[in-house]
Formats: structure tokens, sequence, C-alpha cells
């Protein structure tokens, strides 16, 4: 390698259910360009490359670089994926990726060393790598989206497992009687937690009958009830919204204090749109996984959100990309 | 550090609910000596000293060697442990040890470097370091005992956390509305899966009146009623026993489940008495295990019983005075 090619920027690129985002990023972590399109509803996993390929080129070409200043290509991808292989092996919501070579397809249209990893773990990657670093070696970064997902940075290491498929905390079981979740099994974390978990909860208890302005604030489309929606209804006083945030957050911090035991880690990171909530939310979590940790007998941790929001598997991809130069 | 001492057995020490073991043991592994004295009962942690001291000496003595022969001291005790501080901060079976300096005060009656680390992640290291380690770098292991406890290599490191009190595997939550733990939570896998739940599942059933040869085989005691005492009346075919063999294989299944889609492992090794029941119990909780886990989608494990028996927390405390060498 030579030294140029040391500086040079990487292209990063995260693939989710909705869009396909990209951006070039230098080597200090700094964004030079991004863009993002709408995910392909297709099967066909060349139609979603080239979905891929485009907006990356498009992201190159408005930072004013053609393919050949940049040193190398780093993608984040939701779903189980084997690393080692360089497998997107299942991502539940995009169908185009079922254990789809996609180290290799784009390697070959971009003619550059790939590397691929989970979205959740490089979002913990990019948290760490661009921020975090100097000071925190042992990290658990959550994040609480429709799903859960996580990364963890053991011992100032990303911990990987045996083929990159660790990290998986959304399926941690915390009820084994509890409710089904979408990988099959039932009383996982993300089935309890998640913001899928809290709008379900809410819908059953409207349907139920429980007084609340949540159905109005969705103008009766049950459908559009969120974490976002639950939020504006409790902020308003609304006790079903405050009640549904009180038992997300019990089950938040239930999994949390799990973390804590097995991980000990200096710091938690919490990221995605439910925490977006605020205190409401992360206060009553924080405390319900203090007091549940049997670990912080030893040591407390700090628990607080992400810095980097949204851009973090982004950022985490360049690292994975500027790491394996 | 000279050759010579790069070449020094180390002596060994693990204090237990029970009893207190010491070993000297070379740099390969080779146990040069090893014996054990009951734990005393008493809540000075001199008293507790003086009886590791007596003991230490004693092996030492039985192998031809003085203090002046061994190169460090690796202290392995139950119990949640800062070892950055060298401290026990609370062992439930040992009333000695709260907050108790462990580290500073053997390391003043040997003269000697004392390491010190918890019981199950030594064990893990010790399965690894003199066994493994050639083969395996991630790998977790669990001992289902009286509780659970258990000890994390990842990426060919043993996993401490912020304060190396990580590894507490037998309090995370499978069961959020779970029978009581001893930790003061509920639903924590050992209160579910333990040798200890599988007894207290047992007795219930037995004091509901469910038909059993158990009740005669502890003569009507109890109090005997323990793993070993069920996998006995299991193996004559007892139903009831059968059942509860089938249950706590179940809940072990769960929790190893859990700690696949965390670590995604190359392997789980068990260890503890519970283990002891064979098949039976091995068979189901690993099939759980691989059926529910998430991760398994990307790549398997390979589930197994420990090598190294009771010996583990021994020979992993002369692994971590090896390493701090």
């Amino acid at each position: 390698m030579t030294q140029l090619e040391a500086r040079s920027p990487v292209l990063s690129i995260d693939i989710g259910g909705t869009k396909i985002a990209s951006a070039v990023v230098d080597s200090e972590g700094f964004v030079l360009g991004k863009g993002r399109v709408e995910t392909p509803d297709t099967e066909n996993d060349s139609v979603l490359c080239d979905a891929v390929e485009g907006v990356a080129r498009a992201v190159l070409a408005e930072a004013g670089m053609t393919l050949d200043s940049i040193a190398a290509v780093g993608v984040s991808s939701a779903g189980i994926i084997d690393t080692a292989k360089g497998i997107v092996v299942f991502s539940p919501n995009v169908a185009a990726l079922r254990r789809t070579p996609l180290k290799s397809m784009l390697g070959e249209r971009f003619g550059k060393a790939v590397s691929l990893g989970n979205d959740a773990t490089l979002a913990a990657l990019g948290e760490w790598e661009f921020g975090l670093k100097r000071s925190v070696s042992d990290m658990v970064y959550v994040t609480v989206s429709t799903g859960i997902g996580g990364g963890i940075i053991a011992g100032g290491t990303l911990l990987g497992g045996a083929c990159g498929a660790a990290g998986e905390v959304g399926h941690m079981t915390i009820d084994v009687n509890g409710p089904a979740c979408p990988c099959g099994q039932h009383g996982c974390w993300e089935s309890l937690a998640s913001g899928s978990a809290l709008a379900e909860r809410t819908v059953r208890r409207l349907e139920d009958g429980d007084a609340s302005i949540i159905g109005e604030l969705c103008g009766g489309d049950m459908g559009k009830v969120d974490a976002h929606l639950v939020a504006i209804a409790a902020s308003q006083g609304d006790a079903l919204a405050q009640e549904m945030i009180e038992t997300t957050a019990y089950y938040v911090g239930v999994g949390l204090a799990n973390l804590i035991n097995i991980f000990n880690p200096q710091m938690i990171l919490l990221g995605g749109g439910v925490t977006k909530i605020g205190p409401s939310l992360l206060e009553p979590a924080a405390r319900i996984a203090r007091e549940r940790a049997y670990v912080t007998l030893a040591c407390d941790v700090e628990i607080r959100t992400a810095l980097l929001g949204g851009d973090s598997p982004l950022l985490g991809a360049a690292a994975l990309a500027l790491g394996a130069l």
C-alpha cells in the first residue's frame, strides 16, 4: 500500500429495508459527500446491486471524484451476515438478500476491495472508531428501532464471533413465554422492547377500547401508530401513551441489564428511532438496567444516547473499509 | 524477567463455598501437586486467608517446593470480582468475602505477584489455554452447577469488561415473570436452569403429591434431592424425574441460544455438576439452543462438555498467573 492510498477516502454504503445510503468518507471520519435512494422492491440481487452502484456513483460524482480516488469500499447491511464469506445470509426486510455473495458482487462492480458487515454492528464500530475510541475499551451499542440490533466493542476490539454474525442482541429471549418475534421465536427482546412492539401493544389497547388521543392523532389509521406518535401523545399528557412508554422502558432496561451482566461494559450507547422519545423512556430504562444488573455491584456503567445518529452505519462501514486497508 | 522465572511453576488457588483448593502448575499446565481444605465458616477475611495460606503451603511442601520455587500466584474465587482493583466485591457463599482486597492480602502473605479472577471465568480460561487455544478463538464456557456461571473467549482473548466482572451469564433474565433468584431479581437463567432450580422444581412437585421414586431414594429427606438423585431416578424410568430433566434442558437451551446470538461462538463448552446428568439433558439442550438461535442461520456452533472437569478454575488461575508474568 502506498502512502497515498492510506490517506485516500473510502466509499461506504448502507443497505436497509427502505433506503440505500452511500457516502465518501475520509480517514478521519469526515463525510465528503452523501446521498440515498429508495431500496428497490425486488428479489433480484443484480437489480439491488444496480441501485447500490447507482447511488454510489452519484455520490462520488457530486463529491467531484471517481472510483479511482477511493481506496476501498465498506458495506453495511441489515440482516444476518457471514462476514468471513462475505455473504448476506438473510435480511428480513430486503427480499433480494438471501445467501447473497454481496462482497464479491460489489467487488466486481467497483473493482475495489469490499468489506461487509451488519448495520448495527457497524454502527457500533462507527460510534467507537470516530468518537469514543480514545476513552472507552468496552462498550455495548444498542439500536432500538423497528427491531433491536447491537454491536459490541470488547477489550478495544469489535466483537465478530466465528463468522462475523455476533451482536444479535435483539433476539435474546427475555420472556420465554412472551409474544411472537419475526425471527420465529417467542419473547425475544425485540418482541417486547422495539418500536414495533410499542406500536403493537398500543394498538391492541386502543382496539380494546382504552381512552387515548392517539386514535385522533393517527386519524383512526392504526397503521400510523408508531413510537413518534405515542411520544407526541405522551407529551400531551395522554395516560395510555405514558403507560406504553413506561412498559417499553421497562423491557429496554431488562435487556440492558442482561448485557451489563454479560459484558461489564464501561458504556452503553443507545441509538435508533425509539430512543428519540427521550428521557421519559431513557431514564427509567437506565434505572431498571442498573437495578437489575448484578455486575453493577462491582462497577457502574454509563448509559447514554449515541452520538452519530442515522449516519453511524455509514461511518462504521467506512471504518471497516479503512481498517481493512 | 529471567528465563528461569518464565519456566517456573505457579501456585494456583480456588476459593469456593465449600472448599479451598490449591495446586502447583507448570507452564505447560501440568499439575505438580494439589490439595484442598474445607472453607472455614467465618466472616473474618484473615481467618479465610490463614486457610488459603495453609493449604497452599501444604501443597508446596508435598510437591517438595517452597515459595521460592514459584513465579507467581493465581487466585480463583466465586463471586463478583473487581479484577482491576483486586477485590472480591461479593461472594454469595463465602461470608468472609465482602469488598475484600484479596489480591493485596494474599500478595503480602506470599510475597509474590497475585492475579485474581472469578472462578467460572477462570474455568473458561483454563479450558481454553491448556486445550482449545490452537483451534478455537471464540468460545463460551458455561458451568451449570448450584448456580450458573460463565466465561467468554472472544477473538482469542478472555472477555474481562470494564473491571473484570464480565461473564455473569447466570443472571441474564430469560423469563421476566420467572421465579426469584438469589441475586434478588426474578427469572434469571440461574433461577430456571441451575441444579438448585432443578431440585426446587422437583421438591415442589413431590410435595404436590406427584408419584415418583425420588421420595424413596432420598429417604423422605427433601433436602437431599439434587441433580444427581434426579438423574438416578430418571435412569430407572421415573417419569417425574425425566420430566424435570427435560424442563431443565429446555431452560438450559434457551439461555445457550441467547449466548449464541450474542457471541456467535465456534464452540460452547458445558461444565458443572448438572451436566453430569449426560445426554438426556445435553442433547435436548443443544437442540433447543440451535433451534432458537437466529445466528445459526449464518454458521453452526459445536456444543460439547468441558474437558478439565473440576480442576478447570485451578488451571485457569494458573493460566492467569502465567499470563501476568
